[in-house]
């Protein structure tokens, strides 16, 4: 616990591309067209097909659990607000940061963050993870 | 919108089995070991394997952009808190109720909870959806 400290931060990239959005589609049965009908998506609001929500936070999930904190993380809570589309073919950087460490507790606070390479912030929010060491 | 009522509610049923866990990690790339090796999950806390945490909010997710608004539905806010771990196997119900429409702003609160068989709670949140009608 000693090696964490507030504002301690791990950002990683990812492109999802649109065999991935599909698998993600297939899995989880969320076949909204928007995510996988490219006719159909131009003609939306959003002009293009654009990546379930859901998939993106896995991003954030994947970090968590194998980076800040890392394996052996469990997940309390995680609030989100999804604050721009990211589109099919796009490549975010989703980053973790520490905000608070409940010693006692073994409960960490952390910032959540999706953003573009421009700096968009598309997903913003907060986890609570309980973290008791390395596994 | 005149079809929608505070109160409405629709559930799902899913079973998460140990492919599409494992399938989950892959696409996500969180291969946290409780989540895939059994050997290892029944030595730790949990004592068997756990559905990640992700993929259960991808029920939520799929009901609502399929079922409660539906098709059209873009999310807005997602928050849910982690009660008790989904072990692999296990049969679980989403439920999705109508808390709050906004009429003007097309926004809907959502409740958004998942419960085992025997009326266990194990993520309970509230989620904001932006929805537009019929795509």
């Amino acid at each position: 616990m000693d090696d964490f400290y507030i504002g301690q931060e791990v950002s990683v990239e990812k492109t999802f591309g649109k065999d991935e959005v599909l698998a993600f589609s297939e899995l989880t049965g969320d076949c909204n067209p928007l995510h996988i009908d490219d006719g159909f998506a131009k003609n939306s609001r959003f002009g293009a097909t654009i990546v379930h929500g859901m998939f993106v936070a896995g991003l954030i999930s994947k970090v968590i659990g194998m980076q800040l904190p890392g394996e052996g993380s469990i997940y309390l809570e995680q609030n989100m607000r999804f604050l721009k589309p990211v589109y099919v073919g796009d490549c975010v950087t989703a980053k973790v940061k520490i905000k608070d460490i409940m010693q006692e507790k073994k409960i960490f606070t952390l910032e959540t963050n999706v953003y573009g390479n421009d700096g968009t912030c598309f997903v913003s929010g907060t986890a609570k993870v309980l973290y008791e060491g390395e596994l």
